[in-house]
């Protein structure tokens, strides 16, 4: 059971750098596969209000992956936690943006669906001050 | 079925909506009741890098709740999903604080142990734009 829980929870680790990579690569494809398409899913861009429902969210993703510019994306500080099929991943996304760069704390929330772990909820946001 | 959905969802969204309550009122016990109290569980505080841990998490909240200033909330839009034992709301929080005010978009995860929603995910963050 602890082998099993261990290689569920880096089934729902890998699923969140699949989706960074989508992000990284620009890949539209990738990041639409890396969500379920259903109204209940939510989006919260860094300053953003959220966004409701796959329609809003995929468009959304598909603006801002059109940008040409080069991203790179180190994520840090991965941690999952896994509720049956529910599970949610914490971690910082360090963003090369240019010449410039930031950082993103970010929750993203997976279901598993048919034994795949799918999007079904992100919320990012850019860290101003070092909580502790 | 549908009722029992229904009547699961509606006791998320209460859970939810307690948490806002023990905000508002500064109640660092009923806060501290809306969480479990576990090194799993994660807060994002809007600006904030995640904190982790309950030991964590509760100092911030006890050193935010100190604050004397009066403060109101405004939830709109919440919107719950479930997932098994697993439940998340998205939700606008309108805060007037004193003179001022802000919205912050927001998006908690609960648990539900022996039958009780506890949160164990918190992320806010302040909506700048309106995403759509």
């Amino acid at each position: 059971v602890v082998d099993e829980h261990a290689a569920l929870l880096q089934s729902l680790l890998d699923a969140n750098e699949a989706f960074y990579d989508a992000f990284e690569r620009r890949d539209i494809d990738a990041m639409s596969d890396a969500w379920r398409h259903e109204d209940g899913v939510v989006c919260t861009h860094p300053g953003w209000s959220t966004l409701h429902g796959w329609a809003k969210v995929g468009a959304s993703w598909a603006v801002l992956l059109a940008n040409q510019q080069r991203l790179q994306f180190i994520l840090t500080n991965p941690i999952g936690r896994l509720t049956g099929d529910a599970g949610w991943v914490t971690c910082e996304e360090n963003i090369l943006d240019g010449p410039g760069g930031s950082t993103v704390a970010a929750l993203n929330v997976f279901e598993r669906v048919d034994g795949v772990w799918k999007l079904v909820a992100h919320h990012g946001s850019v860290v101003h001050a070092f909580g502790g």
